[in-house]
């Protein structure tokens, strides 16, 4: 079965989740599109009445698009529950977020959710997360900052667009990826960046997620309870 | 005595600290004015051969005018010393900045300075830090962060510019300032408020500083040596 069917049904299953009159966070990314395709069906055909919060343009516009009404982040009371994807989920529900590129606003939409569910196919599930490590950076002094990560064996490269010029997040921001083998402690290691001065974000999600939808190689959905 | 000359007092005696080959990190505001101004004076009457690195635009231009030879952040190897004011310095040495909105790219060059050197008058020694507190943060999520703060009553107000819009800081984020009557443990809030997602920094300046130049009442600088 392809990973693109195990993401249909598992954007499908988390949908389940979503009731009527609830403030629904939005993530990003290829995982998400099924989700928000997903939510449109369930507004058009269910008359589901929610509100939607998007962590990037992309997805605000594929929501509107299919009807859901789209509101700012600054602008909704509270958020109920938020969908979103991850690169990476380690045995003890850290993950690792922001490929796309998209971390800070997806954490930020994350922090200020009630309840987290986080949707993925089953290649994205490991024992302990092993992948690189975006870190949205301020621009002054970045470069200080690199030569930190280097001294500090963070094994760091830029984020580069096509033309070789850093990367800028939608907070206009520069992302450093880091290299490690492995992710021993993911919290410890948050906590050790977030403390750098220049560090706005980085991409250890840890002690968030409430529920795991994973699209299993069966044709299933796999709903795991985490707090 | 004004606490004007005894910022001058102070500012003359901190210069002192400068010897030549330096890359000297320079803060911001009406002290390091007078620093600006007898470095310059040692640039032009004792040949003192230092480069400049500015933590504003203002600073940047008043160096460059006496002749101080002024490099980005980015562009140098190291910063050996910087020399900056406070708004408040408490008797355990931890400071609040960022009454003029330049904390986060003042932390930044403090964070990455060999040694850090405050200027102040005698009137920011308090025993307890008991003022407001900057903290800059993210606009994007920026009215959710406002309600939690509020909710852990930290009774915030919005940072806003003459027009009553919200100051931009030289990163282009928003302030909000913290009024607590009194900060008991700096190091304590400060992990609190830098895993908040949306801080960007806060102006609570803990373990940074390597001697404190105070301008006192009897027309002297004291020296006091703190790690």
């Amino acid at each position: 079965m392809s990973t693109d069917l195990q993401k249909i049904i598992a954007g499908r299953r988390a949908t389940e989740f979503v009731q009527n009159d609830m403030v629904v966070g939005i993530g990003s990314g290829s995982t998400i599109a099924h989700v928000i395709d997903s939510l449109g069906e369930r507004v058009a055909q269910e008359n589901l009445k929610i509100v939607g919060v998007a962590t990037s343009e992309r997805t605000r516009r594929h929501a509107a698009q299919l009807g859901i009404p789209m509101y700012n982040v600054d602008d909704v009371d509270k958020i109920d529950l938020t969908i979103d994807g991850a690169d990476q989920i380690a045995d003890d529900f850290s993950a690792i977020k922001g490929g796309g590129a998209a971390l800070l606003w997806e954490k930020i939409v994350a922090f200020n959710s009630r309840e987290n569910i986080w949707v993925v196919d089953a290649t994205k599930r490991v024992s302990k997360l092993n992948q690189y490590l975006p870190v949205e950076v301020i621009p002054y002094g970045s470069n200080q900052l690199f030569k930190r990560f280097q001294a500090d064996g963070f094994h760091p490269s830029w984020r580069l667009d096509q033309n070789g010029n850093p990367v800028r997040t939608d907070s206009a921001n520069f992302l450093i990826d880091l290299h490690l083998p492995i992710i021993e402690n993911p919290r410890e290691l948050g906590d050790e960046l977030i403390r750098m001065v220049g560090v706005v974000e980085h991409g250890l999600f840890t002690d968030v997620v409430n529920r795991v939808v994973i699209g299993e190689d069966d044709h299933t959905a796999k709903v795991v309870s985490v707090k």
